[in-house]
């Protein structure tokens, strides 16, 4: 999918709190037009944008009447730099995305041993120990330093390039994986609540700690959040400490 | 930064077209306007609005023109799925990120063992080994399996959420790395061509080949981004095996 296409998309406020709406649950036209306080003519275009481009799809139920909801994974990202101006979206045609067969991804992380840096330094700093250590501010020409400096430089962005890769298809590995386990969460939690639940578990894992927390950002009211919490923390999935809640399985 | 005030900015394609323009170098507002072909006037709308938003810095020359270029790092995530619209921007005061103290990043990834799949398969997949020994698709209600796959998925969850913040950190870290690794090179090259060389190096770290493909990324002539190749590859730097161009670094 065209990033172009993506950003003229999301461009629109109003576009964006329909996807927001329908990320929470699949609605009819009527109802997004209340929602947003916009006609429903101006609704079913905005509609029929998203899904010429594939983000929503509509099905229709029992009623005859047709819903609409997020057709699937997409991922963009952009990248603003001196350098660059980037933009890169991934829109895979099934879940299963570039990683399928990875069972495990983590990051490894090998902090730096400095003194504290002085943030405000305008100076370009080295990119990496042995630059480090040869201390050559790059000014003289045929400086043998200089050029080792240089190729040390060019492999680092080469080696910053390839992570850049890999970083973006693991993000867009997680994202699959994280609709993945919302799917068998919301399966194993049943028909009827299931999603609501998934998305109560969801938004503790993702930061929310307070009921009232909780509650906006699945978008309830605070006695319906309250007894999901409580259900949950029944079923030994939750637990509270003080006001706030966490997963009992995040240590 | 607000993610809101981002994508409205980045939801018109001038301003991107001009992001793009003052990524490969500074510009007067005559320059841009000729390259757009827009008026003056739309010119300096946009440039006010990106102004405004901190994504593109101003400084006037010795002939007291006004020339504009892009401030600092900026990265923006946006993630549509059927449970989420989200967005996510970064905006730091300083090129030192998150991470200022991060000196080498990898990534682990274990890829899983199994005979190759069905991608069309419609059915949720379990997310780990465990669920998969389970086999319970998740239908009965008081099933002790269906317990222990419920917190099996929630630290799932959490473990997922955690690594897609990482993620998000890492690329925001790699990002302000590679500014740093192109100041670099910029400077260690010299004042008069060292930006040229530097985005040269980066076009074919990125994945550019052929000269053409370079001339086209860093939006020069193929005979002026011949010359500079040749100059890359006679102090080592690059190397070229039939067409194809590549780092000497990168093996």
């Amino acid at each position: 999918m065209d990033s172009a296409v993506l950003l003229d998309l999301l461009g629109n406020e109003n576009r964006r709190r329909i996807l927001r709406l329908l990320a929470r649950r699949p609605c009819y036209v009527t109802e997004i037009s209340e929602y947003l306080g916009v006609s429903p003519k101006a609704v079913i275009d905005h509609l029929r944008k998203l899904e010429d481009a594939g983000l929503v799809e509509s099905r229709v139920d029992e009623q005859r009447r047709k819903y609409f909801s997020i057709a699937r994974n997409l991922r963009l990202e952009v990248n603003v730099s001196p350098y660059e101006f980037g933009t890169k979206s991934a829109y895979p045609a099934s879940r299963s995305l570039d990683m399928t067969r990875c069972r495990y991804l983590s990051l490894h992380i090998e902090p730096e041993e400095v003194d504290e840096p002085d943030d405000d330094t305008p100076t370009v700093e080295p990119v990496d120990g042995d630059a480090a250590d040869g201390e050559n501010p790059g000014g003289d020409d045929v400086d043998p330093d200089a050029d080792e400096s240089l190729s040390d430089l060019t492999a680092e962005l080469a080696r910053l390039e390839t992570l850049e890769n890999e970083l973006s298809m693991a993000q867009r590995w997680v994202q699959g994986r994280l609709t993945d386990v919302m799917d068998s969460l919301s399966a194993a939690f049943g028909e009827r609540d299931g999603r609501f639940y998934a998305e109560l578990l969801a938004a503790v894992a993702n930061g929310a700690r307070t009921t009232s927390a909780v509650a906006r950002r699945v978008d309830a009211s605070p006695t319906v959040t309250a007894d999901g919490l409580a259900q949950l923390e029944s079923e030994g999935l939750l637990e509270q400490v003080g006001e706030e809640w966490r997963l009992t399985a995040s240590e």
